[in-house]
């Protein structure tokens, strides 16, 4: 009967999103998510943001408005990317997206045809696999060690495959893997990057919530030929029920961003826009971010520690400086979507690995998050996933 | 240096939105927008509503939400399209998006191979045709009359062309003419539909704002089959700025629908959803569809009576009986993209005529909104532009 575009048949469920529907159950503890500590908003003063905007500027919030974003909020954008990530930019070289996601969306749009190469860093983001599978790429991983993706692989592919489009990373905080790349590793990717002239996105939903160690410059910060895209985003400094976030780029690709922008959504919405732009200019974002940071810092820490303790010494796992998620690798004959039904007669929950692989395999990994959860579950959770993890040891 | 995707090569800026830059100047009348009247938002209801949404919920509302959408906005709106639109539907039926733009990328998204077909009024909305292109189709425009589309054209146009994927159509109030369906028309064209087997997007921004005349049943309420997609929104009754809509399709459908959101952009708004949601439990949406059409019905006669009493008896155009607009077609030797630099040195804007139809043509037709400006400036600017259309005579 349905006779649908050829595109759809790469599409699936993402495995998070399906797994998160299960993991509503209150009696779950869940480490499948990747949710931000929701007792950490800023109710209050996002509240008196919003009474402020509606009555200061009712009809100007509720309005349509321009298809880049509201130009008082990417000045601040601006400003907070040269603070924090040392990214000379300005408003030209901002778009507003409803969340990073919609910034991959936009990038599939742009740059891929049928048959395209997306590079990634081995394992990946599952979210962005999604995303450009809609554009039917296909992929190429680059293997990782502790300090994320390999130069010298990542050299290798692009020699060998003269069909890439985009590379994909995340260096801070990788999602899946929570691991970081070193300063030495960006100097390379550059290096290599500009002589295979390919494009980058730089995604970095994390960047800001480091805990331990030095803050490294963003690959944007280097990057001196306008090839790098950088995705950044309020959701995980803020909040995400407003879907804002940004793509800082060349101009002559915001140009063409806005054109995808106008034909897939016209704009992002003009109030929440405002609300965020008003509670910057009234409130101390960072002295927030920190106490994000400590808070994630220790369930972190807890979560290490029970991992320790509980789990066999079968089970490896990254010990990240910073974001929202370790990544664990059990013995290879260990099926983690297999496990998962089992955890989940534990009532406790993870997201298996290979999603995270856009070629598949890898079925021994699994994703756990620890930023949304009270020390007590963390530990309970620790402890029921060991016991799975230990029954079906070999 | 940039190698981007076949498909950028068919997008280019949609002329509404370059022209509303031009027409931010306040000494511009313009009648190029389709913006709602902002003096009619619904401010201080609104306001009541985020606070409470914020002080009873703001750690939901703050957070990550499912894909469809707020299970409760939904049931709200099935509720709405029974009453408004004589459709009987449920929250399964139905997924929100950023504006029904969103899911006129998501049809294209769902539907479209480069090369296949859409059938679309002659004219139809550019906005549609912008969503569509990114997806590469051609496109086959049908005739239409005072009574909108010709439905004989229709047969003819499916019987001879078997690469037609969807037909996009807008029964009430069309964007840009005005036009609307009568009954008879509607079952003759879900008849047509039925026998060809084609899918239809219905879209329905305008349908409650009738000024005049019975209100007429939605093709999705006659729809047997699951065959018509049909897109609302609050955007034109409440306010745009939210960038709130949905789609309302069979449920084989929104499982796909959910299935791109999730690669394209995760999920609509949390906050906006339920601020949205909480305004409508707490206020009376249809006291406050009156005072809009009301107010428009009054506007839309002001706008005819000076056209009636300044343009000269060459120019033609449409008398609606509800929407934003009106459509005006000139001798065919004017080109109202060339007259709309003389328009703007009079300080009076529209949008010329040809955007409205895919395959060009027709350059001697222009759209005028008269939504949002109070009387004097619509007789004003009507006046303006009656000399304008007269220096162009032959």
């Amino acid at each position: 009967m349905y006779n649908f575009a050829d595109r759809m048949k790469n599409v699936k469920a993402s495995d998070v999103r399906e797994i998160l529907k299960v993991t509503a159950r209150p009696e779950i503890i869940s480490f499948a998510g990747g949710l931000p500590a929701p007792e950490l908003f800023p109710i209050e003063p996002i509240r008196e943001a919003s009474d402020a905007v509606l009555r200061e500027s009712g009809r100007v919030a509720l309005q349509y408005g321009p298809t880049e974003g509201l130009p008082r909020l990417r000045e601040q954008i601006a400003e907070r990317m040269l603070k924090k990530n040392a990214i000379h930019t300005d408003i030209d070289h901002i778009i507003m997206t409803a969340g990073s996601q919609q910034g991959l969306d936009y990038c599939g749009m742009l740059f891929l045809n049928p048959g395209d190469a997306v590079v990634m860093e081995s394992p990946s983001y599952l979210g962005a696999i999604n995303a450009f599978n809609l554009y039917q790429p296909s992929f190429l991983e680059v293997p990782t060690d502790e300090n994320g993706m390999i130069m010298e692989e990542l050299d290798k592919t692009l020699t060998e495959n003269k069909n890439v489009k985009l590379i994909y990373v995340i260096p801070d905080f990788q999602n899946p893997s929570g691991r970081t790349w070193p300063l030495e590793r960006r100097k390379q990717f550059m290096e290599i990057v500009n002589r295979h002239d390919v494009y980058v996105i730089e995604d970095n939903p994390y960047g800001e919530l480091r805990y331990k160690g030095e803050y490294l410059p963003a690959l944007k910060s280097m990057d001196t030929e306008g090839r790098v895209i950088y995705l950044g985003t309020f959701s995980k400094i803020l909040a995400p029920g407003y879907r804002l976030a940004w793509i800082c780029a060349d101009k002559a690709l915001i140009e063409k961003f806005a054109l995808i922008a106008q034909a897939a959504v016209l704009q992002t919405a003009t109030i929440s826009m405002m609300v965020v732009s008003k509670f910057l200019d009234t409130n101390d974002l960072d002295a927030h971010v920190d106490i994000i940071r400590e808070t994630y810092k220790h369930r972190c820490d807890v979560m290490l520690d029970a991992m320790d303790k509980y789990f066999p010494p079968e089970a490896k796992y990254t010990r990240p400086d910073g974001g929202l998620f370790t990544w664990v690798e059990l013995p290879d004959y260990i099926d983690t979507k297999a496990m998962a039904p089992q955890a989940l007669d534990k009532l406790v929950a993870y997201v298996p690995g290979e999603g995270f692989f856009p070629n598949g395999g890898n079925k021994h990994c699994m994703r756990l998050n620890y930023s949304c959860m009270p020390d007590e579950r963390i530990i309970e959770g620790i402890q029921r996933l060991a016991e799975v993890i230990k029954a079906n040891l070999k």
